[in-house]
Parts: C-alpha cells; structure tokens; sequence
C-alpha cells in the first residue's frame, strides 16, 4: 500500500507554510511522501524532514520536475482535490477499494491537464477553501479514522494525551 | 445551535494565508462565524468577506481583543484543538450532545490558560500538523459528513460538480 501527496505548483515566498503544513498533514494523516513541482524549496524539505526526524515514522519529500510523468506513471489511482470535483461522499467507497493512491493538490492554477490526467476530481465540498484541508479530510475519510491513531515508529518525541496542559516525552539521549 | 471558531494570535504579515484558511474552511464546513485576536487585518476579513458576498451563506468574520471573556462568556461549550488535547475520537460522541460550540484554534504561541479556560482540549492525532486541518477534521466529525453537502443560500456563484474540468453557474446579474 502506497499513499503519496502531490502537491503542484509551489512557490518558496509566497507558499511555503501551506505547502509545509500540506506535507505535515500528509505525514499525520498517513500518507508515506510529498512530492512536489513548481521551484525546489530547501527549506520546506527541511521543515518537514526535521520534524519526520523528531516525531517518528518514515514519510518523505522529494521534488520533482516533471510532474506529469509521476501522474502518468503512477502505478495506482490518481486523485486530484478539487472543488469542482465530484462529492467526496459519492467516490469514496470505490476509492478505497485501491490500495495505490496518488492525491494531487493544486496551487492557485491549476493546469487544465490535471483534470484530464487525473483517474478522479474530487472535490471536499464544493465551496472554495484550503488544499490542506481538503487533503485532511479525503485521507481521513480513506482511512476510516485509523489514522487518527496510526503509530509512528522510532519517535524521538511523543505526546502523551492530556486533559489539560501539555506532557511531551522525550527521548533520554535527546533531552538536556 | 451556533458554531463559532475563535483563531488566536493573527499576525497579518506571517498569517495572513493560513488564518484565511481557516475562515474559509470555518464557513465551508458548517460554522458561522470566525472571530480572531491578535493584530486587526482589514485584508484578512475583506478576504472571507469577498467569498462569502459570492458563494452564499451568513458567515461573519470578526476582530476581538478581549479573547478570554469571549472563552469564559461563551454560553456553549468551548474545544481547544491541540495536539496535546485528548484524542478526538475518544470525546467526539459527547462533545456532540452540545449545540453551541466555539472552536478555538491557536498560532504559534498558545498562551497556557487556554488549556484551563477551555471545557476540552482535544487533539487531531497527536503529531504535529496544521490547524487548518484540525479545525476540518473536527468539524467533519462534528457534523457527521452533513457538512459535505450544506447548503448556501444566496449564492452568486455555484459550482456543478464534475468528473472532468470545471463548471461554475453565475448569477445573471453578474455574468458578463
């Protein structure tokens, strides 16, 4: 099984916190890579790789040029998140029925040959409002709610659930 | 019944996307209004303003200054999204039972008497994310998926969804 985010069109000013929160969502939410196109951003890279290292598990993110070819060649089902999509409540069933899935976040523009590219347009309402969120909600709904409490291997940090306050611990080696 | 998402913290310059974010994911999953602290930005409320004059509803976007007597007067239940927060899967059925609702959602900082004033401090999985997410995920839940296909009364523009490319209906009034 392979869930991989692909977010389109970045832009280092003007982008860089949602597409970081897109790759931290992404890696919360249990996909296993962000890959991304527009211009390469080291500092997104890092953003996200630094907490992957802190906060367990194995999630990726890698940049990529030629984002048609990784939608074309993808060995599963590709899905863009798109308000202009169908109902996420009409696909859903039949999306989890594969276990490859490629899910394509936009930017501001969007190529027309995404739509076209895609296996699914699917849209997270059908009113304007966050890729991150969208994205959220569709690998929420994809995983039936396991994510919420998918483990992450290897954490250096883990939070231990509160009423109130915050308890965080942390690995001896990494503590002052 | 009332939903309110209160956002701590705006900074106009550093925020300005994500904080719109999440107005415009407050107003697409169900809540009616956003109210936010921190610095007043007349451009973040023209934002959400704009989307909701054309796509429908009754959302309002609000400045306070005075953000814990809103937590300590709001006469519903009040839910801290984060990741320190007990699991929201684990509290979701009784927060339910409450009809009126003010989410609130922090920035950077958190000032540590939000976990006290607040009735619940829930957490979106317990990994770092984003409070765009969160605040769907929450109201996803919330709503049961009823949200996915709320209506706007009053819209200029709507949206047919598709499976391929875009259609958008427009009032005559507006069209070109």
């Amino acid at each position: 099984m392979a869930m991989t985010v692909l977010r389109l069109g970045h832009r280092p000013f003007r982008d860089k916190r949602i597409s970081t929160h897109c790759g931290l969502v992404a890696r919360a939410f249990g996909a296993s890579e962000l890959l991304y196109s527009g211009e390469k951003d080291s500092s997104l890279e890092d953003s996200i790789n630094s907490v992957s290292r802190e906060w367990g598990g194995s999630f990726h993110v890698r940049y990529v040029r030629k984002w048609k070819d990784i939608i074309k060649e993808f060995p599963g089902k590709s899905v863009h998140l798109t308000m202009y999509g169908l109902p996420l409540q009409t696909r859903i069933r039949e999306i989890r029925k594969h276990q490859d899935i490629l899910v394509i976040i936009g930017g501001e523009k969007v190529p027309s040959e995404v739509y076209s590219l895609s296996d699914y347009n699917i849209a997270v309402t059908n009113q304007p409002h966050s890729e991150v969120a969208a994205l959220a909600v569709f690998l929420h709904e994809y995983f039936e709610s396991r994510e919420l409490s998918f483990d992450f291997p290897e954490a250096k940090k883990r939070v231990i659930p509160r009423e109130r306050g915050k308890l965080l611990e942390e690995d001896a080696e990494h503590s002052p």
